[in-house]
């Protein structure tokens, strides 16, 4: 049931991404980027009710389907805490992009119906200005925000390749072997640092 | 121009309420709890953005007309500050209640064109249930909960005065003067009263 995990592991994803948006609306140092920030939590959200929605019409337990993916989740969140604006700002640059673009592989692979996902344009535009005016107007910065976007990526396909190991209907779900799987992740990994370099950083 | 001071003052509260409603989720102690605060705080992002437009509809600057609130609306949430999950939960609960109880007086008063807000009803029930049975399993927490919930109020009721005081606009949008301000205070003090009453607190 190949469903079952993408749609548990995307709604999870979903989910703890609303936390962590919404936890960073919170360092906002402008009400514009506060808002911005509680709307992109938004669209988290009705992305996690999309999934679990998904979920509902295979007849698959949401709490069921979600429950495996907790751990690695959780274990990269607590892994890649901030409590600095620019950094969780590029965080959830790069983790909008990067479930785009997962969202996009899977729609190549076109294996599993995923559901439409919200996409929230207007933040990664909002985001990109916000990053690189912030760095042009402090140039030392762009050597820590690109560390900081390198262990966001070290992390996140750290925990990717453990549940590829664990899930083996994951993995099919994604194109099929631990080879193909690692050939996705190195197109995800690919776009994530073209789009941190487009930014003016490492 | 009243009209500015109560948009102004329940979008900034609208705001603060998504970002105190999603750090509540982080605390939940189920995945449907999370879910549910994350639906909460979706709803009072939505009515903020409603407030906001209702502003840009009325030529208002959004930001300008939120900024006297800033401060009074700040100093409760950091006054109220709490990392228990049942308090949180409360907290949310009694949140609701009293802005669908003032959504409900400004709309008697009929002085001014708020938007339609969201209420959350499946919300209210949720809590209302999560509540009843965390009591019942150990009644000790009646009395904890009960003295939160004049906490609450109390520190409301304070930041509501001092913002009356300042800002004759509102207190105009909300009655008229000082006195017909305080009665419906005190309505709101009754209604939220016999809403904590009913979980069987206090």
């Amino acid at each position: 049931m190949p469903d079952a995990d993408l749609l548990g592991c995307l709604a999870y994803a979903s989910l703890t991404a609303f936390g962590r948006t919404a936890a960073a609306a919170d360092l906002a140092p402008t009400l514009t980027a506060k808002a911005t920030m509680a709307r992109l939590a938004v669209t988290d959200y009705q992305n996690y009710e999309s999934l679990v929605a998904a979920l509902a019409e295979r007849r698959i337990e949401a709490e069921e389907a979600m429950a495996p993916f907790i751990p690695p989740i959780d274990a990269f969140h607590s892994r890649t805490r901030s409590q600095d604006w620019l950094e969780n700002l590029l965080a959830a640059y790069a983790g909008a992009g990067m479930a785009a673009d997962l969202a996009a592989e899977v729609t190549t692979i076109g294996g599993t119906g995923l559901p439409d996902l919200a996409h929230d344009g207007e933040f990664a535009d909002f985001a990109a200005e916000q990053l690189r005016s912030a760095v042009s107007a402090e140039p030392a910065r762009a050597g820590r925000l690109a560390l900081w976007s390198r262990r966001l990526l070290g992390e996140a396909l750290s925990q990717a390749q453990r549940v590829a190991a664990d899930r083996i209907d994951l993995t099919a779900a994604l194109g099929g072997d631990l080879t193909q799987f690692g050939a996705l992740l190195l197109r995800l990994t690919e776009r994530h640092t073209a789009r941190i370099a487009a930014l003016g950083l490492g």
